[in-house]
């Protein structure tokens, strides 16, 4: 028996004609399509290609375990996830080893900030896996500017919310441009990061970049709370002829 | 009259079905297509798009002037690229301000170090002009290798070949992920920076990510001469349940 293949997807920033020609095909071909989801929710990547799966698909909602209750650094969190992930990686291996393929949906790119790296990880050295890259979020972000990220010999410096103010702050101070992801509820932090390293004017607040309610304007504008999809970017002014 | 748009298209990283549906799209139905090369070359971009233009269509060819022969440093090159990009942008608002829209080609993401932007700070207070973000050629090149580039919070830094090496040095120490783009000539510079840093021994390099003579390699098993599509990565290991 040939095995099948799984395929994790990059479905680009959540435009559905953002995600690329090959990604598009795979979807509308697949027989098995399978997404994270929180409970109780569709998930955003199923969201995003609604209306593209064929007739009779099986679909594999890969439902997390609790995710807010327990902080991330908690042994009993780091637990539950990894046993969510072998239960996934299960399934996934079954339906490879019985000949069929199935696609992963990711958000943005599978590689960078995903989480199909951690069935990636431990599927790849037994089925075969394809990645196919995506559209990042930070890339339909900066496009929602209108203003150019990096020119020339610009330095572009990608963070996340959840590191120390510390780390932001050193960081902002010796970067050109910057992207900072997961906002979330670091908002705060991340403001006070940005003061500090003297970047604060240059900076704007991405709702929901590339979807249909996609907000872009200057973080000092900005209201104190902001949604999961949220980017804070300070753009590059490096050599221009 | 309505004016037309200008559309700078992100082609993606190189093979065609990398780009995106819309990108898709705006080529093969476009009636102008402009593209930069150098003198004697089709150009990477017009390449990358072989066999998808209409019967028909108005090609754009915007030649280089002298890119070597003068440093980027000389004013005569800083005067020959801004005189350049002068005739480029007056050739196409002609054609917008005469009803008719006209697509761009560009590789990867317009607005990361690419030269679209030359021409979209020139067009964009007199004409409509419409960005389609593009996959990168970085992700390409992380997606190539087979790991991921970031999880958890990891820091990723972007940086250029062109770079001063202390510099160089002193980002790579001060990040968890790296990519290095514009390898060209300066190979030398940029291991002697990751040695320096301490990342040596981490280093990928990739070639011609996602087009027909991708190769990857440990950067210790490469050989001195690198070509123009290379780019050099070190994968961060951040928190994974």
């Amino acid at each position: 028996m040939t095995p099948g293949t799984i395929y994790g997807v990059g479905l680009g920033p959540g435009a559905q004609d953002l995600m690329s020609v090959r990604a598009d095909r795979l979807i509308r071909q697949a027989q098995h399509v399978a997404y994270f989801h929180k409970a109780g929710r569709q998930g955003h990547a199923r969201r995003i290609i609604e209306g593209m799966l064929a007739d009779g698909v099986n679909e594999y909602p890969m439902t997390y375990p609790m995710t807010t209750e327990v902080p991330f650094s908690d042994p009993r969190y780091q637990q539950a996830l990894a046993d969510f992930y072998e239960v996934q990686v299960a399934q996934l291996k079954a339906l490879a080893q019985a000949g069929e393929s199935v696609v992963v949906l990711c958000e943005g790119d599978p590689f960078f900030y995903g989480s199909f790296m951690h069935l990636y990880t431990r599927l790849t050295a037994t089925v075969p896996v394809e990645v196919v890259p995506g559209i990042t979020g930070m890339s339909a972000a900066w496009t929602a500017t209108g203003q150019p990220i990096t020119w020339g010999d610009d330095i572009l410096t990608v963070l996340v919310g959840t590191l120390p103010e510390a780390t932001l702050t050193a960081q902002m101070q010796a970067s050109d441009a910057l992207v900072v992801m997961k906002i979330g509820q670091h908002l705060d932090k991340v403001r006070s990061a940005l003061a500090q390293a003297g970047r604060m004017e240059q900076a704007w607040l991405i709702e929901y970049a590339a979807m249909g309610n996609q907000q872009v304007r200057p973080l000092i504008d900005a209201p104190d709370k902001a949604p999961y999809f949220s980017i804070v970017l300070v753009h590059g002014q490096g050599r221009r002829p």
